[in-house]
C-alpha cells in the first residue's frame, strides 16, 4: 500500500534534499514514487502559489494567504496525491497542512481553531501518513536561504516570524503520532543518517 | 455615515444596470460613492477572479472554487471597502457575500455551515447594510447573458444549477432582514422604478 510521506521546516532546513534521499530510498525498495510542493504542484495551484510568494504593491491580507494555501492544497491533493495514491504511487511532499499552521497560525498569529475548521471544511480527514519535521535554528536556517538567491514575500519576514513559526512546528510535531522530529543542523549526511533511520523504523516492520 | 449596498442576483438579471442607478440616486442625494465587483475589484484580487471565471484544462474543485471567492472578498474588503466606508464614502457592490452563499452552496452543493465558518473566520461579522436581491427566471437570465457574448466558466454550468442557485437565493432573501427581493423581469424603466422606491424607503427615512 501507498503511503503519503510529508517533508516539512523552515526556510533553509533542507526540505529538497531531505526529499531526494526520500525518494531514493522508497525506489531502492521498489516502489513508484510521485514528487509535489506545496504550495503549487498543479498548473492552478502553481498560479496561486505565485499570489503568495511574490511581493505586490498590494498588501495581500493574512486571511487570503490562508485561504489560498488551502485552495491550492485542495488543487494538489484532489487532482494529483489522491489518484496517485489510489494507483499504487507513493507520495514524497515538499511541505503539506503542518506548514499553514506553523506559519500561518504560529507565524502570523492566525487563530488555530480556526485554521483547522477550514482544513476540516474542504479535506476532511485526509492527512500524511508520515511527516519528517527538519528542525532547524531560524537563524541558521535563513543564513542557508538567502545564499541561494532572492528572498519571496514570506522569507522576507523578520527572524520574530520564523521564531514563532518554530515554536508552533515544535509545539504540533510533539503533539502528533505521526510526526517524526528530525534534528537538520550538521552537515548533510548527518541528516540524511536521522532521516534513513527513521524510515527504517517507521516503514520497514510493515514489510 | 456611509453604507454598503449590494447588488445580487443571476447571470443577466441585469445587476451593473440596477448599480448605475443607485449610484445615480446616491450622487443625486450629494453623497461620494464607490463601486466593486466580485470577485475582483483589486489588483490581486482580480488575479483570483481570472483563476475562477476562466476555464481550465484542470479541473477547479469546488473547494478551491469557494476559497478564492473568499480570498478575492477579503482582499476588497480589508483593502477597499472598508476604508472607504471610514472616509465616509458609500460603496455600492456588484456581488459579495450572497453569491457565495447561492452559487457554491445552493448551486454547487457545498455545505451552508461550512460556508458560514469560512466567512465568519475570515471576515467576522463584516456584512452588506442592505442587499438588493434582483430575481429572474434563470431561463430567461442566461438568454439575456447569452446575448452579451462569450460564457465564462460558471455560466456554462446547465440550467439545472442555476435553478438550484435561484432557490438558494430566494430562500437567503427572505430570510435577511436587509435584503430586499426585487421582481428583475420586465423592461429596465420597471425595474429601475422598483429599485428606486426601496431605495426611497430603506435610506430616506434615516434622512
Amino acid at each position: 500500500m501507498s503511503r503519503f510521506i510529508v517533508i516539512e521546516g523552515l526556510e533553509g532546513a533542507g526540505k529538497s534534499t531531505v526529499q531526494r534521499h526520500v525518494v531514493s530510498w522508497l525506489e531502492a525498495r521498489g516502489h513508484k514514487v510521485m514528487t509535489t510542493r506545496e504550495p503549487g504542484g498543479t498548473p492552478l495551484a502553481e498560479k496561486m502559489r505565485a499570489l503568495v510568494k511574490e511581493v505586490h504593491d498590494e498588501p495581500l491580507t493574512m486571511e487570503a494567504e490562508l485561504l489560498l494555501m488551502y485552495a491550492a492544497r485542495v488543487q494538489l491533493v484532489k487532482n494529483r496525491i489522491q489518484p496517485a495514491l489510489r494507483d499504487g504511487v507513493w507520495v514524497v511532499g515538499d511541505r503539506h497542512d503542518l506548514s499553514s499552521r506553523a506559519y500561518q497560525g504560529g507565524g502570523r498569529g492566525i487563530d488555530a481553531g480556526l485554521i483547522s475548521q477550514i482544513k476540516q471544511a474542504v479535506l476532511g480527514d485526509f492527512k500524511p501518513d508520515l511527516t519528517l519535521y527538519l528542525d532547524i535554528d531560524p537563524a541558521q536556517g535563513l543564513t542557508r536561504a538567502r545564499r541561494r538567491g532572492e528572498l519571496d514575500r514570506i522569507e522576507l519576514e523578520n527572524l520574530d516570524f520564523f521564531e514563532r513559526t518554530r515554536a508552533r512546528y515544535l509545539e504540533l510535531a510533539k503533539a502528533d503520532p505521526n510526526c517524526e522530529l528530525i534534528d537538520a543542523g550538521g552537515n548533510e549526511q548527518q541528516v540524511k543518517a536521522r532521516v534513513l533511520a527513521c524510515l527504517e523504523r517507521r516503514l520497514c516492520t510493515a514489510g
